[in-house]
């Protein structure tokens, strides 16, 4: 392999001839030799978007010359266009700060700038009024609410809608409800997934209103909060040219020694993915359950057959995609409690735990909204009654008695359940013997298509 | 002791004869004799403000004779106002609707309000067009939304003003920063204390945001969320009622088969007081880390001494306000993977992990607010900053050298830095050495004072 | 009330009257007006018991007039004999190294071996010798391996022995087997349950080999490790009083220094209760399926029926022993969150998050071992097969064709399979139908009891 | 792209033709679009080896011929030898029986093999006497055992013989000792150190003792347990097989309805991990304390400094190494919560959560080792202490009191403590000031080399 020499502060060092990227990257590279996982592309390309926001800002101050600005912005351009993704080697378990990411960017950005007669200097001219102290926190917001915004909530919508056409389409339904997975009073299948697409909405919701915490940013506050180095209109104006790029809004937030030592924001954000996380743990259990089957389980519904589900049982469907929507959950869990931990653990003007909480929720993301995609068009837009079994399990019923209480009592109509669940009778059977109601009143009442619906 | 016979759909069973509840109760605490955790009083009279309501709602629909309404509303008032605080024995281990603590507020209230020719049934009467499936969960919201509001909230609010008193009182007390807790640039103390303040303020709005979603009550959608035995506006005339009664706006839920199964607001409203339990590890590490010493940590403020710190140290102080803290933030963030747990485990039309999330979730709610008031009240107000170690610090760092980054460029700046730091030096002898700039112009620049604050 | 004044080295307090406690438990129940959770009676007892123990081996070293041993002695017996009980009143939620339980402690002893012309102190008689920061770790082993031996131990092996007797009661019960929740082939009720059996049988072996790192006690280190203060044979013959006082091994600890930063034994033996609650949410929602229905779900096995299960919905009964348990199983798995990261967070010479180390810890032993009676008492002793449910859904399966597997290979075993569910087919109608087999081979071959062992 | 029709039971699909998986591969990857994360490597490589052991077996039980079996061990080997690694592209979020990965690895083995007039099937030949519920739980034992004793304890003993050097180094540098952050007792810097040794040395033993019951294989039970098409001796073959080809031995499990079912031993031995991770949190954090400053911190050690630190302050270096490790800690805390929670979602003869648990445990063995590693031969190698600092806290502290105790008494020795804080003194100056010893007593006792070691 070929190399040639970088510098920094500490001294000489050796890069692979044909990276892009200097010094410190190459240190860290070196002295992280830490696991598989890089720092996020999507942090990588935010701290790009940033510095090209910087240069602009800095040129419009009178800081940074024109010349030098457009050469920082065209291989910024570069990167958000993902021509140099290969790059930015450096993984998530480095200093706490990001530096060695925000150095990365700085390094390859000036390496690509430099050139016909501009010299670009990482520090001096890419990071001008910039500390990674506010930068990486600014990228890590910049990229938590691009996934909320692009990529998680579009997702739960998909689903959203799924559900609630196969709810309108079931609404007339009638099946035998279930309570501690013991039968229970009548239900529409329409209701059943209703209250999936309820949870799919509170979801969005939540988290709608909980990522708007997130459109305060880092920037301007430099090294620890007092903006040293930097302009005062430096954050707000980089801030607005930010929103100029994405089309997001986003501000300049209101307290920097907050923004470099907190992550509540992220802490917060990500509670409402997990609760998005338990309200699909649900969805998917119920799913597999009602689908269970084909022949010895409750066996309500059908879902597609996917893949053969067994290497060694011939003909097996599972609901594989319940399996790995169930999974992801699990792991949006654990990422949760790690980044509760890991925000939780600031001291003074700094929280050195970024790279990780930027990590685990960029990964809860991910997950949920690929998870939520595959689960749709594998699985729930293919979610159909089994009319036979749902008809059997309702008629077989005895919980229908409750329409019953207001007529002859709970205690009444509880001994009228027991007998027919003892000796085996039908609940009209059972009823009937008791003496205490008239073959009519039990047909006028005890109607499923009466007890889905509220009656004045 | 005296006992006397009671009886539900079971049969017949003994009960302590000086004890108002009924045999459900009776054989509740029998079959679980789990841990020492009783269900939550909150939650106990959160059932019985239930109870009244809808007895009044049962009452103006006609359903529920006025004398049988009103001895129900007595007796609901005694309940409430703490007279009967030992008649509900039942532990948090018990049926994951909650049913039990239901029919113990049901028999409760029966056996308070039977009498003068009134006879009242526990389900017929005091439980009419409700089951527990939609009371429990009604009362949890109840009891979070009172717990955040009418407790956290402004706990909160009190630390977040003596912090801010802090914050103005000690703004000009220019200290050395630190990151990575090495020296960095310089600070004021108000300003790392506003840090905090803003901390405070976020969680406050988080938690009120989120806090929001507790609004909507499952009451009307009885056993499986269809309303079976309620009047149609059953849902509607309670939560106005208990809005009336509480002086807070609750609404009928929207979907009630979603009320019933998913508790996605309640992880959503822990997640929020996780990320304030996140910002008061911060803040307490710091206020601990800053008054370390006396004589060998960092001391630059001094907290109450307020008991004997060590059994064998004579004259030891200890961050004891801090340490009792950052102990109930450990216990939030556990609760919060109980309860991120609990909430995924529902299945078709009811989630029948109800009781531990009341419990862990009050239990969130009663430590951060009581710790923060004793926070606040044994340390907060007590902060006074050591002025000689502060100044010492401040004079003693090397980097104040980051001021010259803009004249001299980040590599010989740094190279100043390192000089310093190699022979001892101050920063001013080592960057006059470096013949890069004049004293005049070190002394112009490397001022804390400017370094505090942005500069055009 | 009647108050006392009492003194330590902070000053002067007035403490109730009839209270046996001093000043410095005074101070604490004042500045810590924090939640309701009480320091564990265990902890209290096992600091009473040591206290004993290094009274006798001081009074042995020479170091305790044998008057005040004595004294020491007798009162540290009341103690233990639960005499005054009400009389350690502080909370979980103090200073983190427990000093203000240790000191309550040692101030009730000295009230009640002061007088007869003994003068007993606190400090320098009761805890003489030590510090809380050896104490209280001390304490902490010694009540944790306490519950795990005397209450978590045994009840697993309750319910093991009574689920083992169930595995073999029911081993010649065939019953369809269910892999994805989807039916698969045979397996015997007998083997499924031993298979809860096993559950039971690894946790208590991990449970109990963990637990062998609770017998190292931090008991002579004193303040911070070094034993200042403290007779060098100190550590060494307390632990041999204690094994001698509790008929446990307990041993000095290895490396002092260890013993008062890391609960790294603590967190492990959490691990293995977690593991255990992981087996018990897997055998909890087992019994719970297998017992849906009546009517409308699995219903293989019956359950007893032990209360109501509904307050609306009459003779409904659910599977509430089940859903304790798995109500405790989240409760476990948030403690183990809160124990892991407060067994991070040592500084230093101490780890100051013991106390809610201690609570949760306890909690968990106590709600397991609760749990597990309650669970095996009124659910797990009275399960029974449903014979005719089981024999129903073993005759419809389609798994059975896995058996042909070796004879016609798994692609024509599938065709066999997907044709039966096509076309609703038994299976041996369609396997007849392929021509693949004859009839003759098909009975030889597709036999239950033949799938449930393995064949040579 | 060239392709070729590859065919399963669902039917025919078109896979790329350079790759050597199959249909079900295919499928998988085309129905699980989900993240990036792909199932382990580590998996793969024990799956192959695994597939080779069970052909040799199947081969001397008779069951298959052996130039199947022979080109079937090639096949493996060339996998086990990482000639094919690009052709396992399945990612983690799939079935959650890692069906598809047994499949993977079978279509690729079975294409390798194929040819030269032997025709191999996935399912007949390669899987045979196998079912993806025993071999993917095997292959799990297998990864996660390798993962303990290849990495995770050899990385455990280079950090502790690293640090017992440091310890023994600096046996004789006498420091203040701290507890609550707050100045106390001396101690030796080679004591401090013992303790970070001993907890990596009990972590050692624990992580050792708990990775036992990995030996433990599921292999034999093939669907459901019951080891249905494999034959009675199998297990027990293809378990001493593997034991003979990794050098590791390896029994099949006791039970095998257990094996598929339960992860209780992942849970445990995670759980080891955590305790560990709790510990290096610990010491990474004393590390960073210790080392912080220059100027303004702790400062009693100095670290290497291996890269610039800040992109702003000149001349920074920062505690990195501390802070990899701390967030590797948060990532661990996180994946135990993930592991207990799907451990505890199986449901009656599978637990399918197996490839998430596979993913967790294997990235936290991983990023542990790792770090380890990172950790010691960039940070704790260059620790050395900072001899003037040392000296300076220890002179200046207040907390040599405690040596008086003895000869005046805990309340003495507390009043000379606060008078020299209050009025600045040394402590020798405010003994000799209290008129209760005299400078000679002073000067035999309070001395800091004795202070260290218990005296007798």
């Amino acid at each position: 392999m070929d190399f040639r020499m970088e510098k920094d502060t500490i001294g000489e060092i050796a890069v692979p001839a044909d990276r892009m990227w200097g010094a410190q990257t190459q240190r860290s590279s070196e002295n992280f030799r830490i696991g598989t996982e890089r720092m996020p592309i999507e942090v990588i390309r935010s701290l790009a978007l940033l510095k090209k926001s910087a240069a602009a800002v800095n040129r419009d101050l009178g800081k940074l010359a024109a010349d030098k600005a457009d050469a920082i912005i065209r291989a910024a351009d570069e990167i958000l266009a993902g021509q140099w993704d290969d790059h930015f080697p450096l993984v998530v378990w480095q200093t706490g700060s990001g530096t060695q990411s925000n150095m990365n960017v700085n390094e390859v950005i000036a390496h690509l700038a430099s050139g016909n007669g501009v010299k670009i200097h990482p520090n001096d001219d890419v990071n001008m009024s910039q500390s990674s102290n506010d930068t990486f926190p600014t990228a890590m917001h910049m990229a938590a609410l691009s996934a909320i915004e692009d990529k998680v909530l579009p997702a739960v919508t998909v689903l959203k809608e799924t559900l609630h056409k196969k709810s309108e389409q079931f609404q007339d339904v009638i099946k035998i409800g279930r309570t501690h997975l013991q039968d229970a009073t009548p239900i529409t299948l329409g209701q059943e997934i209703s209250g999936w697409v309820r949870m799919l909405e509170k979801s969005e919701s939540m988290i709608r209103s909980a990522a708007e915490n997130l459109r305060e940013l880092a920037i301007g506050g430099t090294a620890v909060g007092t903006g040293i180095n930097a302009h005062p209109e430096f954050g707000d104006r980089v801030a607005a040219e930010i929103s100029k790029q994405t089309g997001k809004r986003f501000v300049s937030a209101a307290n920097k020694f907050h923004a470099l030592t907190s992550h509540d924001e992220l802490v917060f954000v990500h509670g409402a993915l997990k609760a998005l996380a338990a309200d699909l743990m649900k969805i998917a259990n119920d799913v597999r359950w009602l689908a269970s089957g084909p022949r010895s389980g409750i066996g309500e519904i059908t879902i597609p057959a996917n893949e053969p589900g067994s290497s060694i049982m011939p003909g097996k469907v599972n609901p594989t995609q319940s399996e790995a929507m169930t999974m992801v959950v699990c792991q949006v869990m654990g990422n949760d409690a790690a980044i509760g931990f890991a925000a939780s653990q600031g001291n003074f003007e700094l929280n050195v735990f970024k790279p990780v909480i930027a990590y685990a929720f960029l990964q809860s993301a991910r997950l949920l909204s690929d998870a939520l995609h595959s689960f749709n068009d594998n699985c729930a837009v293919g979610i159909e009654p089994n009319l036979p079994a749902i008809a059997g399990h309702l008629e077989r019923s005895l919980m229908l008695v409750t329409a019953l209480n207001p007529l002859i009592g709970y205690e009444n109509a509880a001994s009228i359940a027991k007998t027919a669940h003892k000796e085996g009778l039908t609940l009209k059977e059972a009823a009937l013997r008791s003496g205490l109601l008239t073959e009519e009143q039990f047909n006028e009442i005890v109607r499923p298509e009466r007890m889905v619906r509220q009656q004045s």
